[in-house]
């Protein structure tokens, strides 16, 4: 009987896998130069915990059930309630800022489309404890440091940044508030992407106000970007200045951003953003968290596999193995699996066949595995102690004793 | 409102995760040391695949819903399920024999206690395509690779090993065999560590029978054992003979093992097993899969867990940051942003204050960071292009200019 995988999982391959790892491995990297501590939490809360932040709506998007003891749970769909749950927890105890980051996988029950699948892995990092505007500059740095440790510059990804007191402040100034607010931030959030936003502005402001908010975020007004002004110092001075630029239709659709807001996305920006985040200063109180500002983002594998993917860019090639040691003769069996097994005690991948192999074909296998150089376990050699040791590029060959092989 | 984590789920602050990391990174390195690729499947699978491996008795175990597309989905309580799926997609590309690790999380719905949780890591690793005895070796030898990079020794732990197909011979000797041999084996597995076992193996097969297998397994009859003696020679050539033993108790619950069987145990047999694994030549084939030979082990981070902290051992001290960069003045603050911008882009983790602090204050931060040493950016030495570098440890300060900041 054959199986099959779930629809919007993904299984990988290692081919798949040591994709993943290099996207990963840049996120981990990028986060300990900036001293952030990795943290995880359950891949399991409570839907009341998940309920608190994003409303009993949220439940249709979902993998939600009663566990065997009549829980109500779900698979997380994101991590800042386990954030604010955890800090919460201890938070007396923790050393501010907290700086915190992880990388957790992620499950939406969506339809499964380009850049979106039913899981992902998202890389997290948050702050906790600072208002600073270095500090959002700082957190806006290490996503960018983790995309150009992976190959990409501003040629390819660009922040769009915003502040989403400013915008409130604008639309203020243009008769926009109260219950208008919402509605309002949601059209502009699609503006870009969305022909049909202008209509929706047109539609709920009257052709005039629509007018002149759609012109606003179209022109950048001077006077207001500089605002955004100390905040784009410190991305200069973080060195990420030439990735950034203001955008007053970034609105980060969720109710509980209250100062700068953005998102990455790809240069001509057809793909959806690659991550997104903002400050969010009252969302820890709100969750059972202590009363701190907080800042953070995050970023997901699928639609940055997707840039990376089309650029050509790719991890490194990583050998399956570095040394292959061929024993020569069913006699040299027992002695190729001691070198072997003081070659992996060493730290050197090492691999040797289970049988005796010609070394034609020995050397075949040594070449699928990516080997840098086979070691020939013969008998004479051994008698005394020594292998013979050949680079497999430059097919130079030497005498080594047993007990200087490494 | 405050919310509590599911039981039997973990929070991960960021010592427990270091300490996760540490075990995970010696699985790693033990994996790829022996040529094992890294690959990994989905959290969610289809409850007909993990049944048509375990019963459909497991759904007591598991943590099974339908999900909003009316499918019987589950958490995934175990890997070979997804192994065998996978292989058996793309058996016929895959050169053999096919050496596969992963480091997934499983989930089954059990009651918590010492070294059980109801989620847990394991690292499972698998060869499919050979039947060589030095293969199980191998795989033997992998997981005690990775024991001993965490500093556990023979004195620590024990390898017991038996062989299923010398267990069914040598029962059919003692007239065992048909409707009684599953009861038994289930018995025997018992026999170390539960005092009713012995009662019900007397009720099962009357006194004498039993006691003659009793006697058997306790004695570790010299011929028996040398059934053992190939995979005892192999894994003594693979450097961890002194870890093996045969224990002829050792049976495996799980019914499709077919040839040599282990599990690791602390010393004195005071816990669970830390690792179980063994031969499963028919397995694959019968969940879809190609008709190959296959072993394989599973090591879970739990019982590891508590092994590691009895013996002291931990992961060693990772300071959150190399550098700690002090401004001078509120006037050095944007050219000590440039200086952390710098040595994080060099591949140094570099933190700085985002206000203006005190010498006194700065150190101390620098001291609870962790860091090595301390960079002070000051007007005079900036106006120069250079910053004064103090290691923390021995308390020399020298000036280095921006450019060769490293």
């Amino acid at each position: 009987m054959r199986f099959d995988g779930l629809k919007g999982f993904r299984d990988f391959y290692p081919a798949e896998m040591a994709f993943r790892r290099w996207i990963e491995d840049a996120w981990h990297r990028a986060s300990r130069a900036a001293g952030f501590e990795e943290w995880d939490g359950p891949v399991l809360e409570s839907l009341d915990l998940i309920a608190a932040k994003s409303g009993a709506e949220i439940e249709g998007q979902l993998y939600v059930f009663d566990d065997k003891g009549g829980r109500r749970v779900t698979l997380r769909p994101e991590m800042t309630p386990t954030l604010a749950r955890m800090v919460g927890a201890r938070a007396g105890g923790l050393p501010k800022p907290i700086k915190w980051y992880c990388v957790p996988q992620f499950f939406r029950y969506e339809r499964p489309q380009r850049g979106r699948g039913r899981e992902f892995i998202q890389w997290n990092a948050d702050m906790i404890g600072s208002a600073d505007p270095a500090a959002d500059a700082e957190v806006i740095g290490i996503a960018l440091d983790a995309l150009r440790r992976l190959g990409l510059g501003p040629e390819d990804v660009r922040v769009r940044l915003n502040d989403r007191g400013l915008l409130k402040r604008k639309l203020a100034e243009l008769d926009v508030s109260g219950d208008d607010e919402a509605p309002v931030l949601a059209l502009l959030d699609k503006l870009r992407r969305d022909a049909s936003a202008a209509a929706g502005l047109e539609e709920l402001l009257g052709a005039d106000r629509a007018g002149r908010i759609s012109t606003w975020c179209r022109e950048f007004p001077r006077d207001d970007a500089g605002e955004l002004a100390p905040l784009l110092e410190a991305c200069g001075e973080m060195g990420v200045g030439d990735f950034v630029e203001p955008d007053f239709t970034i609105v980060r659709g969720l109710a509980y951003y209250t100062g700068p807001v953005w998102e990455i996305f790809d240069r001509k920006q057809t793909l959806r953003s690659v991550a997104g985040g903002g400050r969010y200063d009252g969302l820890i109180a709100s969750l059972g968290g202590p009363e701190l500002p907080a800042l953070g983002f995050g970023m997901g594998d699928m639609v940055l596999g997707e840039i990376l993917r089309e650029r050509g860019l790719e991890p490194p090639a990583s050998p399956r193995i570095d040394t292959f040691v061929v024993p020569i003769g069913e006699d040299m069996l027992a002695a190729a699996r001691r070198v072997v097994a003081r070659l992996r005690t060493a730290g050197v991948s090492a691999e040797a066949p289970y049988r005796a192999v010609n070394v034609k074909r020995a050397l075949r296998a040594a070449s699928q595995a990516g080997a840098r150089r086979a070691v020939f376990v013969g008998p004479d050699e051994w008698a005394e102690q020594s292998v013979k040791v050949r680079d497999l590029a430059s097919g130079d060959e030497r005498t080594v004793s047993f007990d200087d092989l490494d």
